[in-house]
């Protein structure tokens, strides 16, 4: 498949005079496609019912008529000053009560139906303007859902809207559910929460101590529910007026809404890939990773990402904003070491990418991210990352396909299991926070990496697995029926554990006790979670840390720990891990069960990292230097491709 | 006497057709009591006014037939849902302002009229239905005062509350107290802060820099009052109905209310014991101790409390929650080292305990607790910590009778004091939190131990201290007269200090200058508090950490510091600390005082530990290694019991 | 000049009993100074309207005729309870929309109009009242501006007061400003955040992600005029009553206000130093420094107050309050090492103060400070302290003359810059909080003093630098085109750098690209800010932390990062430090400056400091340990001065 560029552009903030040369500029650099209009809502209706047309009119035209394509976005991310006005109760509450009010973005609340009301008559307006335009190639909706924690809200809004979802999770008699069948389905007798009708919920902030985790679990599926339908409505309208594929940018490392499901509804998936800042923010990883890869990124984490928005995107995915050059949000804020933007964009287009767009085309000299680089500087000068861009883009022209393969081991990711350990994380990790499936699911991403191996990340709704012969679902707390025989029928092995569907769906301890696979004999009797000085040695080297599962039962007991408990045993397709392995344990790990299951592994040295794709296979070295492998030489932050 | 278990049951949680047979096991283990109730109040009446006395009757009568006794537990704790709507500002405020509403347990205020009313009569209720039931043998008021920071609230109810109750503090003609006569206590001219009614007198929350220590510590008496008076009312209703002794389960390293207070209107003083839990959460010990005793808990913080309720039952106490596995509530939770649920049930015995109860029963699957282990899994297999249960029943079976004597030394423990302490610490410990009274009591509580002392703890109220030849009462800011007069005209020989005797009732400096004890020439002239990196060492060995009183003054000096001021100064019965010592140096203090007052040590090697009780010693080694002492080996985790 | 003594009394505290004895002792003690009056406000006052000026005329008297001078508080920083109960929305709201009550002290809202209009009348009252009187020689405002994080209010008064300075701000046709003037030069249009009108600006805080920096920095500009038209209203009114001078008593390390522009409006300037609460709280020192200087204060921190606020207040500076003993309100409060009362108060006298008066004469037994040290202790016998204020009095009593002289170098300290770094720190420093002016100036401040220099702290709005040989104005953001003019035109060299003139007014980046100096041909055309364990490597030693400018230019290249970019350019007047240099890095470049400029430097040997007035050379030796320099021993704590 061909591989394009683009790059992100706010006409609305640039004098009218020099789009055209801009538009010029880009072309020349060799990008493809251009990402306007998302937030710009205060400009294309500066008051309430009035619209300005003509300028994005113009800017339509001279993006298109330079060449270019247009990706329109939905404006619904920056509803203007006069939209709050019109509903001071459109924001979201967050979890201490306060209001989140004006004066940034993303300012309102999913559950909101006025706000609700006002996002469909703009999507209208703006998909019945141009969903015809010859410019227009894609569309957006909204931007970044879940950004700054905004998934979640605890307004009223959310309460009334939490009751209705409620009330048909546990449909009884008429419209009002069946509070007795709630009831029982979370326990509420346990300390005699029970309530006598739906009107009786609240939302499980503020509580004394913490709230039933069967309460916090449902209210993280609705706000979940709530972003789907949400971006459902922007994409039933926009597909009243045009045919152009729809997609969303969501940020890396959110995790609180079900991206899948949401994704469902597009026809392509796109992230926001900003290595450095995550790093800094969002990776949870150990210092010396952080000082290691200060100036690169982690060197897993861009690629975890491809994989699961591949996934997302049934196959059509999208970087739709790359990180050129030095960032304004995290806790610091370096320039990338040269070759990096040039790494990062050809490790997506590895990966999958269809298009790679740089966020921004131009520095913004005022507000928010006035210190977030762009390709030009504020004064239009060439910024540090537009010479790699400009590479990428030669490199393209010379050879623009890259192959696309299923890889041979599948990882599933679920949301649902993210906010199932949330909920009740039950220890802490080493920063102090509850320990998170992403981060579990992270360790054995990183370990398949280290071996050499392509990745496909699946989700948990996937019931075909033909043509993997591993596929990997550490910590997913709840599994349904319908996968795990999906998966005993299959022909693939599967490694699953530590907390594997130990839940039912209501957030109970199943009886019998989990993990009652078929074709396993074991079953956790209890569970502990362990200070980060207290990890359990395992007689093979390693330890497991945070978390041990206690094993009962007679499967195949595969490592034991040094006290002599099983560490992993085996039964049936499946290979169930006790513990949260450290990283010499779970690369052992994962290698026994790609032996076991026929999957050849290439270990890699240092941070050099390979990926292939049927037709190719690429080399990244994330390192600041070079790294030796089977008598080759990688230099730093350096992108090598061989044609297989 | 003759020592016994018991466990804490939900019939409510289960189906009445296993309760039979749940009995039975309880029998066939060597239980004797039960505890049920504290939980159950929205199933005895589901709706205001309406009780379902059906399944609760039946309940007592399956367990009383099997041949439990029953310990039945007011279900103050859990107000249902329907109590809250009835009273929507019944709840606690934080001292953020912020509501702690439904949804877990323990959410009401006090202070709040309305729900004491629905308390005294649900009270009365149960009272009057079970107080002559042939299987009620015990009554549990409410559940853990104080747990999850509630005894303090700042409502509106407290507010009210707190301004009668300091009309009371200062009574002046009729009953609207004496304006005056507070702000001359509190020192109110001191910032323009003076009152001119008591309805303008708020709660010292969210001022912009300290409030008033007068004032914190007076709202801290008051909110101990509260929960004195809140008990007071359910027990004088329960002994209208009933002649069995009642009790409250205290939770451990709760210290914001009096208990001696509140203990003084019931038979029994239990608390609640979860070694693990606490050493994570709790105890505030160093890293070291912490990973060392991760699976043990702390050598020492278990015979604290139970030295400390057996003065609070005035001799009568129990466990009444005592950990059997894992919990769920601590930052991480370890399973508990094999021998330890034996080695702290028989502690316990050795301390007075009457009995020892597990909570609870059967792992709930459900709700908030459903990590915390029981003596049964959810699937109702025997959990680990069952084994040791039986071993402790047919130890019990064969030697049911454990002794009980005077110890030869008596700590002071103050609530008042921790008051005192927490309102102003005037210093950092080495978690950033302020200085702590309890932290400093236990560090001598431990040199204590670690000299192999049983040792009472007695309240601040004590007057005849017949017996003792050693009384510590270390921090203790307040001295009343009358105690003062009690020990000076003792035969006991009393460490004091730091901060000893160094305020007013009302939370000033006296003059004299502190401590002004009869017998001891000796004033501190100033104070000062120490980085932790600043400790002051002493010329004996060790240093002073955290606190120093400058002294003056003719009195003898015993050591100094390496600066040559006095470190510990001694007059008439009298021996003052001026500073806190660190291990090495509160081990030597201690082992002075004892050989000055003609109290024979014997040193503990490790974490073994040793409790005389008049016809026997008892050996506990909380380390998970063997320890030698006098030519014999204790094991890991081991009880070890000498007739003498 | 003559120097002279002073302390700060509370007769309102103390039975008048003992007034006239304290009168005697201080004046035997040598004093000039007494302080009266500024928390007095409910003895004053004690009811609406209703004056007792019979307790203050009589002190005023003894303390008048005991031969002391008072100074003479206004008592607006402790409104009594009535006022607060006249205006109940006088209080200022914290960041997090949290009332900030009554109770302590600062308890209001510089923008509340009703407070003010109650200002005006209390200083109207008291400034009749003692306008003429003998016994008062000078004025003090209020009490510690911005004390306990009070100068920024987010109240209700504070938006709607916000929206009429900004209508000044952005001035448009009639009163009500030019609302798309603001949008324009805020960039509103970046996240569709334009207003309408100026009714429908918020305060910057609770907003989702951050707010607009250039919202942000507006606010805080209003809030410092909020300041300064406060104190502004209460000199105007003391002037139509006494000639005496007007001073206020800045508190230490408070910059969220322009204290030069508060200074303008008065003839004194005073601050409160408290070198071991400030060394605890508030320097940011490394912890090897709060460890060493523990019990000294940090070898700085006074010198650089001392020097600042002899610029506030235009050459004439007191210390109002000074430490003599331990402290109550930092995280640790040690004593000071005996020596440093002393050398605290000389250290003052050396830099040019007037007067030094100690804070407080005797400690007060109740209330919010009553571990806070005096002169006295609570029982009036002699604190530690009074002895070193002897020795100063006898001192000043042989030669109360201390000479005053230019520096030859001048540091700029801009409180704007200070605020636009809060606003936009773009990284952390060590501790997590954002990079900070404050911190960035001081080291090289410390620099300076490490060179054996004398410093003249100066003014932004300075124009006339005439006598200097060398200007520092490090992390100065925004620096105004006549400041450029002025420093370009002038003789001096002048050090700038990082982020200089990186800013347009409202906080914006420039075109052409900062720092756009004239004969510098030099920009910046990235910045990058780094992990603490991530620094840049200088060439010739030392390293940039937290902070780069990627420069470009051709500008003269005097040092080089190791990767060869450069790390100081010059040219015209200009050296820009294109990083923030580690204390190795920061004395060679600010050394080779000096040696650039013609500044003659004497590096001091570890804390030993030197001053020049002209007539002396005063030698402070911070050091717990003597110290060796050319030939010299300094004691300990010592104070030594040689007469030129």
């Amino acid at each position: 498949m061909k591989r394009t560029l683009g790059t992100c552009y706010y006409p609305e903030h640039w004098d009218e005079a020099i789009w055209a040369q801009d538009a010029a500029r880009m072309v020349e650099l060799g990008l493809t496609w251009v990402r306007i209009g998302e937030f710009a809502w205060s400009r294309i209706e500066p008051a309430p019912g009035t619209f300005d047309w003509g300028w994005l009119d113009r800017a339509m035209d001279v993006l298109g008529n330079a060449g270019l394509r247009v990706v329109l976005g939905t404006p619904t991310a920056t509803p203007p000053r006069w939209v709050a006005d019109k509903y001071p109760d459109m924001f979201a509450l967050d979890a201490e009560g306060r209001v989140r009010g004006f004066g940034s973005r993303r300012h309102y609340c999913f559950s909101h139906e006025g706000y609700r009301a006002e996002c469909a008559r703009i999507v209208e307006a703006v998909a019945e303007r141009y969903g015809a335009h010859p410019a227009l190639a894609a569309w957006q909706t909204d931007n970044e859902y879940g950004c700054h924690d905004t998934t979640i809200s605890y307004s009223p809004a959310a309460r009334e809207a939490f009751q209705g979802w409620l009330r048909g999770q546990y449909p009884g008699a008429g419209n009002d559910g069946d509070i007795g069948a709630l009831n029982r389905a979370w326990g509420n007798v346990f300390w005699s929460m029970e309530y006598d009708s739906f009107e009786q919920i609240g939302l499980p902030n503020l509580t004394v101590t913490e709230p039933n985790p069967s309460h916090a679990l449902a209210f993280r599926r609705f706000s979940s529910d709530q972003v789907v339908s949400f971006n459902a409505l922007q994409c039933e309208i926009i597909r009243r007026y045009s045919d152009a594929p729809i997609s969303h940018n969501y940020m890396g490392r959110i995790t609180d809404f079900d991206h899948f499901a949401v994704g469902e509804d597009m026809e392509i998936a796109t992230w926001d890939s900003y290595p450095l800042g995550f790093l800094e923010d969002r990776v949870g990883a150990s210092v010396d990773v952080q000082r290691a890869f200060s100036k690169q990124g982690d060197p897993d984490f861009q690629a975890f990402h491809h994989d699961l928005y591949r996934a997302v995107g049934k196959g059509r995915w999208w970087v739709m904003e790359q990180q050129p050059g030095p960032v304004n949000w995290a806790p610091h804020n370096p320039a990338p070491l040269p070759g990096m933007v040039r790494l990062w964009t050809w490790e997506a287009f590895a990966h999958g990418a269809e298009a790679v767009c740089y966020f921004r085309w131009r520095q913004a000299p005022f507000a928010q991210e006035q210190l977030h680089a762009g390709l030009l500087r504020p004064d239009s000068a060439e910024a540090a990352g537009m010479a790699e861009a400009r590479s990428v883009a030669q490199e393209l022209a010379e050879a623009p396909d890259v192959g696309g393969a299923q890889a041979p081991v599948a990882l599933i990711f679920d949301y649902d299991a993210d906010a199932a350990w949330a909920v009740q994380p039950q220890g802490n990790g080493a920063d102090g926070a509850g320990l998170s499936y992403f981060a579990l699911v992270f360790d054995f991403y990183r370990a398949l990496r280290r071996l050499g191996l392509s990745v496909d990340i699946v989700s948990p709704e996937t019931r075909d697995f033909a043509g993997y012969r591993l596929i990997l679902a550490p910590g997913m707390m709840h599994m349904d029926e319908g996968l795990k025989t999906a998966l005993s029928a299959g022909s693939a092995k599967v490694l699953v554990g530590p907390r594997g569907a130990c839940k039912t769906f209501d957030m109970a301890i199943p009886v019998p006790l989990p993990p009652a696979l078929p074709g396993l004999d074991a079953e956790v009797s209890y569970v502990e979670t362990l200070r980060g000085d207290c990890p359990i040695a395992l007689e093979n080297g390693g330890s497991f840390v945070h978390w041990r599962d206690a094993m009962e039962g007679s499967a195949r007991v595969l490592e034991r720990d040094a006290n002599g408990a099983p560490a992993v045993m085996q039964g049936g397709v499946w290979r169930y891990v006790a513990g949260w392995p450290d990283a010499e344990a779970v690369l052992r790990i994962v290698w026994d069960a790609c032996t076991d299951a026929g999957v050849e592994v290439e270990p890699m040295p240092g941070a050099l990292r390979r990926r292939e794709t049927g037709s190719e296979v690429f080399w990244f070295n994330y390192a600041a230097e070079e790294v030796h492998h089977e008598g080759r030489i990688f230099g730093p932050a350096s992108v090598t491709r061989d044609t297989l």
